[in-house]
């Protein structure tokens, strides 16, 4: 391509409203323009960067054996009523009426759409297993759409289903996909982990994500680097720090510690370690025709809680945190200084599994301006109710055992999970078994944002120049610089030979002939982020050198004319190679 | 691929509600599944099919310099509102609120989307000309959604849009667009007329559509097999069929022709050629505040009235046909024997080119069962408005003096248009000129309907087994059927052999390794249309030989083995440069 004959469209200052980098970049490169709130157009060299994501997808989905086809973006309400989410799915789901006044939904996702394709299409357990892909574009209504691409309103999405005849042949094609997934995010050249939706153990999970590591992330994960145990932090196992639960060594006493109502006040006011204070959090739950329950959750005072694994504890499920009405009403005093004991009225206790191997620990006296130290489970307070509550912490040992934990942010880019009958069930789609029984089909979904990654992929990788793309999906992988294309024959015939070599050699290459100046060249590719530069002058040509410069390299380096291409070549297959057979 | 991985969902009837043959095929080949009216899923042998489609297509666009962008599904009405478009549009424009209660459309085109993008992002005449393009899906809330994939909801769409500084520029980008079209179906291999949509000359129209000839089109398109005039018949230009006017031979006399109100009856009565009758046909256009004009329009008694001409005349456009009360009050009798002779009102007269050089022929008398005959210009009534207001015939004469016009049938699949500044004044995309001054720019929109395109194929090429795909486009070139797969060594072998043969040399082959009985699957891959089959089979190996049979041959060849391949090769290969050449 030539860059006269191409569109490029650099700003040199990013819109107001673009708050994070990838943001910011994907519309001062060109590659995204505004059309509305989480609307966007993809320029020419933002669709470059999807197709090449998309085809990655693609060979990896088709190596795995799915097979592609294409659902519509507008769906009939008729399908959405029967699987239950008509009404369960949120305002997100965007619903309207066609001339008819008939409803539809503009597609969010495509279960229902496909479930209804496999129960018309498979009667028999020979057609199964069966995975469909499509590569399509979806809307979801986001109230608040922001950050470009990566929490958009339409956006492309690849989306796979998988039916299958039982749940070991259901495990089966979960893990094609899982290492398909492997294979695309190892070939893209991005720095990733697979993580466990809920427990963190790959073996018998049913739902993984598949984050994008980059400082901008918006979920915390949870991994151990000595192991490929990796858990979204709200999912990550907290083991006790505490193996075994010491005697007490001092006696309960009420201790004044005014003004001191957090933890870490009262560790420095009574010269302990924080780990010695605990935390208490005040929950309640609702009771049909009755007070409702009310909690105590006593955390470690540098720990904190985890509010998807409270939500899963017997009882606790559609908690909230109790009023200030009902704290004095139970504790007898307004929050701030509360604890287990003496208690105005009954109240359920549960100690995280920490907190349930400390002894000799300080808590709340339910009394404004007063602590309990010295305080022993079962000498001072019965044995709470024990589970784990809180977030893991980097150090806190990995639950398969193999060390410290460590804690990075990420970017969901991919999710894979096993759906089993929840469609099938609500819809009918079953298949009459090796018995000539129907059967309901388990089914599988795994989905990756195909327009997500390009973000993803920038927040890992840039600096202030602008986007480092990796090889595999930058919008091209060489760009010729010419000094002079338009006045020096001998700059413009070696930019030709160059371009005609390096495109024989099937390299995405761009020979930037616009007739600009270096600064603003060389300004636009970086910002750009094409992973490999050479610059053409007449002043190397005298000494038969080029300028070669990769984007991430600080200083240019002279090459010999003769070699250039093939050096360049050679680097590009390199890079590429590499994430193939990562 | 193999058959046993891949996903065959063959019928043996096809569903009601399937009128016309493409889209009964398309369903029993199992391209296509019916989601909601008009709306479909495309299974996976569809899709391959349509990626074909859009390859070919893609390559076309690039070739011709057009750049490929996306833009969104779904757009904010303001933009429809500054085009005048919002108002404009009728009900098939979907129009959709978000969670905000904002109106968007689900966007049947993008001309407001890009010529946004243009004023945006173009600023100077160096910028220009530049033609963007997407492959995108559209959605159009047909009243009656029809015919498959002819006249669906939601369907792919190839649309592009050129912006040029001038005229003369605006018809370069035009001729590029059009001759990329002409590449487009001939590599396709598909037989196509580009028809003009006003005026049939190709040079200076403004417009053209891409017709596939088929039987089953809903467009008549009138051509000049000596020349490349071709024009929708709507639109043809009808030449006068008497270059001059022969004098009066005959008295104007009042006959009686009782019952016989149509001019074939009053022909036969009176023994005369039904083109010495003439057709009355009686139009009133409103006028504010005052009566109706009335308008009578002669043709002759063989022709019809084409509306989209009349339309154009001064005076006519938004006309409709008188009622019957209006004509009783102008006329003074009731339909079917009127005629522009005695009226009780005045009317204007309208006279069909070929009626203005008619002598002595016969018109209504305006009193019921009696004509006039022996009527005659001038003496008889006075000269009238001529016009060209009817519709051609097979064997009129060609506007280009080449010879006699023929009629065929053709389907729609592309269009191309000059929309010079509709879209650029209403929404103000102005660039700065040479001299700096801001000038508008020149738009021009090129349509290729994408899963039109399938249907249009199948609609020319079927029998009564099937679909006959031409190889560009087909969802795989060759189908190897071997009889007894899981039984027989020899055959699996050679099977084996021939897939990976093919495979090598970049065929698109289908191994049928399903297990089927001979019958099943010669009448499935007929039905889905491979154009080359391969029978390998225990009888003939034992000789040597393997079966050969294109899908149009009438019976099988027989082929040795060691050829097999290399025959099967060489068809595709040929078949798919005659495209390229053509």
């Amino acid at each position: 391509m030539k860059a006269s004959r191409f569109f490029i469209a650099t700003l040199k200052e990013a819109p107001t409203d673009a708050e994070i980098v990838s943001h910011q970049l994907m519309v001062r490169a060109g590659m995204i323009r505004r059309v509305a709130g989480g609307i966007y157009s993809y320029l020419p060299i933002g669709l470059r960067s999807i197709r090449k994501v998309e085809t990655i997808v693609r060979e990896e989905m088709n190596r795995a054996g799915a097979l592609e086809l294409l659902m519509p973006a507008v769906q009939p309400a008729e399908l959405w009523q029967e699987s239950g989410r008509w009404v369960q799915y949120g305002p997100e789901l965007l619903r309207i009426k066609d001339r008819h006044e008939r409803d539809f939904v503009v597609g969010p996702t495509h279960e229902e759409v496909v479930t209804d394709i496999a129960r018309r299409e498979i009667k028999s357990y020979r057609q199964l297993p069966v995975n469909f892909y499509q590569v399509q574009t979806k809307f979801r209504d986001e109230i608040r759409p922001r950050f470009g691409v990566m929490r958009g309103r339409e956006f492309i999405m690849k989306d796979a289903y998988s039916f299958d005849r039982d749940q070991a042949s259901l495990a089966e094609s979960y893990k094609k996909m899982f290492d398909a997934y492997v294979r695309v995010f190892s070939r893209i050249g991005l720095e990733f982990r697979a993580v466990a939706a809920d427990n963190g153990s790959i073996g018998g999970s049913g739902s993984h994500e598949f984050h994008v590591i980059a400082e901008t992330g918006e979920d915390a994960i949870a991994y151990c680097p000595a192991s490929d145990y990796a858990a979204n932090v709200e999912a990550a196992e907290a083991l006790p720090l505490n193996a075994t639960r010491a005697a007490p060594a001092e006696e309960m006493k009420k201790t004044a510690t005014p003004g001191k109502a957090k933890c870490e006040a009262v560790a420095e006011l009574l010269n302990i370690p924080l780990q010695r204070t605990i935390k208490s959090i005040i929950l309640a739950t609702e009771n049909e025709g009755a007070e409702p329950t009310i909690w105590l959750l006593m955390l470690r005072g540098d720990h904190s809680l985890n509010d998807v694994k409270t939500g899963k504890l017997p009882g606790l499920s559609g908690y909230r945190f109790a009023t200030e009405a009902e704290i004095v009403d139970t504790f007898g005093t307004p929050p701030g200084y509360l604890g287990p004991i003496n208690t105005k009225k009954p109240i359920k206790v549960i100690a995280d599994s920490t907190v349930a191997n400390m002894s000799d620990f300080v808590v709340g006296a339910n009394e404004v301006d007063y602590h309990i130290t010295g305080v022993n489970w079962g000498r001072d307070l019965p044995e709470p109710i024990v589970a784990d509550i809180r977030n893991v912490l980097a150090g806190d040992p990995s639950p398969d055992g193999k060390g410290p934990l460590e804690i990075c942010r990420g970017i969901e880019v991919g999710h894979v999970f096993q759906l089993g009958t929840k469609y099938s069930d609500a819809m009918n789609a079953t298949f009459l078994d090796e018995n000539g029984k129907p059967a309901p089909m388990l089914m599988g979904c795994y989905g990756i944002g195909i327009t997500r990654v390009l973000g993803a992929a920038i927040e890992q990788n840039f600096d202030a120049k602008g986007i480092i793309w990796p090889e595999s999906i930058a919008p091209f992988e060489v760009v010729l610089c010419p000094m002079g294309y338009d006045r020096s024959d001998a700059v413009r015939e070696q930019a030709d030979k160059l371009y005609a070599a390096l495109q024989a050699a099937g390299i995405d290459v761009i020979l930037d002939d616009r007739g600009e100046r270096p600064g603003v060249m060389f300004a636009d590719w970086e910002l750009i982020g094409v992973p490999h530069r050479l610059v053409i002058g007449d002043r190397g040509l005298k000494e038969g050198k080029l300028e070669y410069q990769a984007r991430r390299d600080t200083e240019a380096t002279l090459l010999p004319v003769e070699d250039a291409a093939n050096v360049v070549i050679e680097k590009v297959r390199a890079a590429l190679a590499s994430g193939v057979t990562r």
